[in-house]
This record gives C-alpha cells, sequence and structure tokens, in this order.
C-alpha cells in the first residue's frame, strides 16, 4: 500500500501548459509518456480560468466533482456542466472546459477507455 | 461529445457483488471484462459500511473526494484517509476500505495504472 496526496497544497500549475488558464493539476497517476497505461489528475479551475480549445490527445473523460461551468466539442456550442455530470471526448475531438465560479473535475485519459453508457 | 451522470441518483448497489456493505456505485468507464482498457467509478460508502478484505484484482488507486475513513493493505492494520488523500495498491495486494462516518472515493482500475509518486 503506497500513500500519496492530490490536496490543493501539492497541486501545481504546469508552466510548459499554455492551454491551461488559472488551472492547478494534482496528478493521481504518472503521466501516459512517462509509462501509466493511463493518465488520470484533479483539475482545478479558478473562478474565470479554462482548459482552452484543442483537440483530444487521447479518449478523455472528465468528470466535474465540484462547482460548475461549461464544456463544448466539435460544435463548440458551451453546455453547462455542474457537478455528479461527466463527458466524454473521442481521440482527436476539439474541446473546451471553461468555469466563472469556479470547479474541479477528474480527468482520466488513455488508449481504450471506454466510458460508462446510460 | 458523450454526457452521463455519476451523481447520487444513478449510482446502484451491485447486487453480485457481496464485498461491498452499503456502498453505492457510479461508473464512469465500462467495465474491464466490457472492452474498457482501465475502469473507473465512484464508490460511496454509508456511515458503517466498507469494501470488505479482498485481493486487488488489478493494480488500482482510490482516491477519496469526500468524508473520511480507513484503509488498510497486506499488512491489516488500518489507517486514517480522508479527502485529498489516496492509496495505491499493486494487483493481488489484499486490503480494505470502511468508514464510520461515510467516504466517497474514485476506484481506478487497470493493468499498466502507475501511480503518482511524491
Amino acid at each position: 500500500m503506497q500513500r500519496f496526496s492530490f490536496d490543493t497544497d501539492v497541486a501545481f500549475e504546469p508552466r510548459a501548459e499554455t492551454l491551461l488558464e488559472q488551472v492547478t493539476v494534482a496528478p493521481l497517476t504518472r503521466p501516459v509518456h512517462e509509462g501509466s497505461s493511463i493518465q488520470a489528475a484533479i483539475f482545478r479551475i479558478a473562478p474565470g480560468g479554462r482548459i482552452a480549445r484543442h483537440p483530444a490527445g487521447l479518449p478523455q473523460i472528465l468528470a466535474v466533482l465540484e462547482g460548475a461551468g461549461e464544456v463544448s466539442g466539435a460544435s463548440g456550442v458551451a453546455e453547462p456542466i455542474a457537478a455528479g455530470e461527466a463527458v466524454y471526448w473521442p481521440e482527436g475531438e476539439e474541446h473546451e472546459t471553461t468555469s466563472a465560479t469556479g470547479l474541479t473535475a477528474l480527468i482520466l485519459e488513455g488508449d481504450g477507455l471506454v466510458p460508462h453508457q446510460q
């Protein structure tokens, strides 16, 4: 059993990541490029922040844990999203996540990730 | 872009799963046995509930999102855990999660899952 924290005090703002505006990241896994089969992290978007529009590098699930915001996919049409709701973008889909009031989300990315279907 | 809920109203108590006592599950992915490369779900343990002792079927990360409880690994020694803290159990490790006051956790399981290291 190995323990680690993903709380706000260990979250960081990735310097090389220009897509993130007022967003901190607290990893749960190693990144895929460092050998994990999937990567998972907690993203905390401050009020007015965003994960700017870009294509999904891998199949991705974003699950809102706290707060609310807006998400869009290929259409570019922003839709409200709040805690308890998730979205899946297949590899290559252009997407964006913004929040006027602040939002905490789990992001999962990996080859072969298949979302739950209701 | 595909949307789905993982809120309390869609969570269910798996009937076939005798390890779960007062626990509901809200999947984020399809299960591994139905073709997803990893499986992720939100587990909500009611006060007094538990995920009973068993060996991890796959490498597993449990990340506590809300509340608090106790986790143990191969040693069987229960340690307190609370929101913002995570634990990794390698495949085969005996482990247990309990909560006297209630706990919501993300559980990730999959081959090749490598935890974040601090």
